[in-house]
Formats: structure tokens, sequence, C-alpha cells
């Protein structure tokens, strides 16, 4: 695609002048599609990439996707997995990182999901590629969130979220590994009343999610 | 018990000069309690008053019992009803109502529920006697708060909840079923943006359950 979009950006080089010094970085995508906007014969190719760009940013029922990632690398029991593709649909999230995607083929995973495989973005990152999966998120400008009851972690109801969140969710019995919590930013936990040690990790992570759609919900109208 | 408690204060009353004139109202629970706790031999009757009152308004962990009531009559899958109970303990509801009590006993139930059953207070009401119950709760003071995407329903975001709230969840397909809404104060609905039609039952419970949750603990604190 990269290369196609570079040919057809040096022919049109050739039938126009442009006006700014365009010799350098051409291999700059963002400027190619900018360039590439002047010039006619290339319009129907921009629209392409431009649908493409749309169906990255709006989810199946043609609303935003939110900035937020869950990660469920660490996660392991099925219902588990399949009960938070369903509500990482629900919510919009832009993706839920899974340790391994062939899960979505099994029947369990189908039913708990409610067919949300076909509509929410998946991407696999085993447990051993997480931590470099975390930095490289950090890089990208994530701010990541452990859902973990440590010493220092923030109470649900003081979080305030950033829009671009990936959310870490802790194993089910050990929760989050001490080597991840290096790469986390900020752990938040749930304030629990009970006798029973903790939230089931697709509940937690459930009302985690909630609470940062409410977040961005209301900066959105504020 | 009161009549027991009666006959002790009267005999009480024999031996002691109140300094108040307390010939009315010697039914009054409350002032019974209080004019007891002056006569030794009574003590220790009082005492188990008292401790019966704590556990009732205690949960397991010591802390105090919520208002919430969830009513999960309407749920059949053992899963939902495990995990409820597990998310009402551990947000210390006050009871949990259930269609089947006997469900308890299946190893799902006990798996799931993370042993929530020896620790959270469970009722039981089947669909048929639910209309009456919830007409039983308003008269006792408490709110209908029906969990449904209806016309009039109220965005979470926007629900103030009352202490005394009876939290109605719906089928797993269905939802609540007409004949129980004209029994409901208040529908709520949780905002959903994408494409399935909705959230499970018990992660919409469990939002729902958390945002009351909040909304007390600030009330305490404010």
């Amino acid at each position: 695609m990269e290369d196609l979009l570079l040919e057809a950006d040096q022919a049109a080089n050739e039938s126009i002048v442009p006006d700014e010094d365009d010799s350098g970085d051409m291999q700059d995508e963002e400027e190619l599609v900018n360039f590439q906007r002047k010039i006619l014969p290339i319009d129907a190719l921009d629209l392409g990439i431009k649908s493409f760009q749309e169906q990255k940013l709006l989810n199946a029922a043609g609303k935003k996707k939110q900035h937020l990632i869950v990660c469920a690398s660490l996660i392991d029991k099925v219902p588990n997995l399949a009960g938070l593709a369903r509500t990482c649909e629900i919510f919009s999230a832009r993706t839920l990182v899974m340790p391994n995607l062939l899960v979505r083929k099994q029947d369990d995973f189908k039913s708990i999901s409610a067919s949300a495989n076909d509509w929410i973005d998946m991407e696999e990152c085993k447990e051993e590629g997480l931590l470099s999966w975390l930095y490289q998120k950090k890089t990208e400008g994530y701010v990541i969130v452990g859902l973990e009851q440590t010493a220092s972690s923030k109470c649900l109801t003081k979080m305030e979220f950033s829009a671009k969140t990936v959310l870490l969710l802790g194993k089910e019995k050990e929760g989050i590994p001490i080597e991840f919590l290096s790469a986390v930013d900020q752990c938040i936990e749930i304030p629990q009343l009970g006798i029973i040690r903790s939230l089931n990790v697709h509940v937690s992570g459930a009302i985690s999610i909630w609470e940062y759609t409410k977040q961005m919900m209301q900066q959105e109208k504020g």
C-alpha cells in the first residue's frame, strides 16, 4: 500500500509543481496523504485511505472508538476473555489484547462473547512479550493503568483517566506479577467492603471501563 | 421475646424507682432497651439483642451493610447468580434475592461465587411471587429501581440512588417483563456504544451496584 502510494505520488510530482520543496521526507505518511489531496487522479485512492482510517476510528455501530486499549494478556479463563470481549465492544474500546487469538474459535468463547468477536479489534500478545508491548505503548503516548491492589494504588473514585489509556488486567488468582508493575504508570483499585478478597477480573475490568467511559463522555459534553 | 422483656422490665420497676414517669409506652422497644441497661440481671439478654442487631447490620468483614437489596429472581443462569453473589458480598449489599436457594448447593455456584454463599444474606422469591414481594418492599420504604432499557429509563450517569434501594435485574434474554414494570419506581440504563444489544446481566448489575456504592460512600464523607 505504501509503495503504491509512493509511486502514485512520484507520478503526480511530474505533472504538477508543488509550492514547497518536498524533496525530503517522502516516506512520511501524513505528508504523503496531505499532498495527494491536491491531485485528481489519486482521489479514488485517497478516499480508500480515508475510509480505511475511518473504519479504524469508528466501531461497527458507527460510533467513535475510544482510545482505550484493554490488555487481557495475563488472563487465561475463556469465560473472562469472552466476557471482556462483549464488554469492550459495548463500550467501544479501541482494542482488546488477548493472550491467544485462537481462543476466539472455541464455542464457549463465541457464545459468551455474544459475537463480539465479529465487531471488536483484537490483538495477540502473550505474557512473554507483554513487558516490551507495554513499553511500546508508552512510547505511543499511552498511560498504562494497572488494576491491582498495591500500596500505592489510587482508589477508582479518585482516578482521572487519560484518553489514551491501556488498562492492564491481572491474572485470575495472582493479579499483576511484579515484573510488569515497573511498566505501569498508575495502579487503581476498587474499594471493597466484603470478606471475599477481590471481584472477578471481568467484573472489576468492566467497572473500570465504565468509569473511563463515563469520564470521556463527560469531557466531550463539557 | 418482647413479652419476656416486658415481664423482666416490670419486675425491675418494682425494685428501682426510675427518674422519669415511664408508665406509658412500655411497648416501645427502644425505651425498653434503654431502660434495661440500668438493671444487671437483664444485661445478658440485652447484649443478646444488640449482638443480633449488629449481625444484621454488619457484614462478615465487620463493615456496615448497605441498604441495597439486589433482586435476581428473574435470572436463571447459575454463573450469573453466583457472580452476583460474589459482587453483592464485596459491595456489602443487605440481601441478594434468588429465584431458588437450592442452587447454592451446586458445585459451579460454589466455585464461581468464591464462597460468597457463606457471607451474604440470601432470600428466595420465585417469579410468581415477585410482584407482591416488590409491593411489600415499597411499603417498607424501598425505591424499586429496574435495570432495563425503556422509553423512560434514566441514564445511569444521571441517577441519584436512594439509600433504601431494591435493584431489580431482568431476565438474561428478555429483560424485565412488562407486568413487573408497574411496580418499578424508576428504570435505569447504562449507555452502550456498540453493536451488541446489551451487557451481560451480572456485569450491568455490578456496574449499577458500584454506582450505588460510590454515591453512598460520597454521601457518608460529605
